[in-house]
């Protein structure tokens, strides 16, 4: 038995997240597995992912480990998987581990990339890929607030509802907040031990409020402490959310 | 009566092209056309490009003018336009201009850009938007060489063979070739007073035999010197091709 893990992109756009349906739906995983068994000449092969991706959610290094039955090696892995995966999933690196690895419990951190384009004009390129908001933000501004994120914090305010996902403990650790302007383009960057049910689109949308002039970093604290979602601006569109990278 | 200029960016992956067709293939000026008569409520309104672009090929800095009777300010135009245009093309200004300028005739010079994704894993973000070339390129030896095709030169040798378009002339000015390597990306701008059927495709192809290190700039101006398509590598994809903008 061999234990492998392997870092991938994906273009959301095309798929209803990462998570395997029954009904046939177009997912992340569901097209991985396809492709494994098929490599493995198996029924069954389950994947495991640093976390599930929603809808529309894009990735730069999503993580996955599965286990096989095989004597194929990482290299050998890798050219079927580049020969084999849809053009919308591409894999950056395959490598063996040992077969206590998992790559959903042993994430240490995870960092999410939101993506803005901060212009007049919407893009033909970035409609599926961020956010189009065409008024002034103030990037400083954005980016002093954030501080009152960063620790061990209880981040209920910025949880959406989600019947099948209810996180018992919101308590999470947020590391660094860092928001880039690189042209019209502003990335917001966020490490976290964990993230509550869209709780980077919550907490992006709340800052682009902070960018905007309407609030101040204050007023962000006031939210995070309310631990009430009501309190919180609107949760962002999908199409500007990356998983950036995971750290083990 | 009055003469607009528009500026627009189009992902070119869904379009057959530039040019209007009968068959009802999608394309650039078919969809913008179709808006344009809706927005002025007329049955016909003819677009002029700086230029055509091929099927795939995508547009930063596309210039496109047309005539209407209209009240409409640019402004009005350019809200209906952004309101109207389908996701894929996007409006980058509009400005209203003497009736006698004309996107075509009046060029002074165009610049394409032909991005390289240049690494070892494919991405699933620029599967139509870039070349996926795995191989490592010397960009200084690919700027060295590139010299000898500055200036005013029959590329005959570049131009691809099209049975509807003819250029007789095949004698173009090239003004500047920009090689820029950005992370994984190559950039290969190409500015010239115009530009033969996949001129930059056959350019850019050749570029990249001597950034493997398989050609010199001898070679290349061999190739150059020889007049003869047959003498020049194999024209490249369409999907890493962009005009990237046009000066009159």
């Amino acid at each position: 038995m061999k234990n492998f893990k392997i870092t991938i992109e994906y273009d959301g756009s095309m798929f209803k997240g990462w998570q395997r349906q029954s009904q046939g739906e177009r997912t992340v995983q569901g097209e991985l597995e396809k492709v494994l068994c098929r490599i493995f000449k198996q029924d069954r092969i389950t994947t495991i992912a640093s976390g599930r991706t929603d809808s529309g959610v894009h990735a730069l290094g999503q993580v996955v480990s599965f286990k096989a039955q095989t004597s194929m090696s990482a290299q050998a892995l890798r050219q079927a998987l580049n020969a084999w995966l849809p053009k919308d999933i591409s894999l950056k690196s395959v490598r063996l581990m040992p077969l206590k690895f998992h790559a959903q419990y042993d994430v240490i951190n995870k960092t999410y990339r939101y993506i803005i384009l901060n212009r007049s004009y919407p893009s033909a390129f970035w409609r599926e890929r961020a956010l189009y908001y065409p008024f002034s933000l103030d990037c400083l501004a954005m980016q002093r607030a954030a501080k009152v994120l960063i620790g061990k914090h209880d981040f209920k305010s910025f949880r959406a509802h989600d019947p099948l996902r209810v996180d018992k403990d919101t308590i999470r650790t947020v590391q660094g907040i860092k928001i880039k302007k690189k042209g019209a383009m502003i990335e917001v960057d966020i490490t976290a031990d964990g993230f509550l049910y869209k709780m980077v689109r919550n907490i992006v949308g709340s800052l682009i409020v902070v960018g905007r002039g309407k609030m101040d970093a204050q007023g962000l604290k006031m939210i995070l402490n309310a631990k009430d979602r009501n309190k919180a601006p609107a949760t962002l569109s999908a199409q500007g959310l990356y998983l950036l990278k995971v750290i083990y």
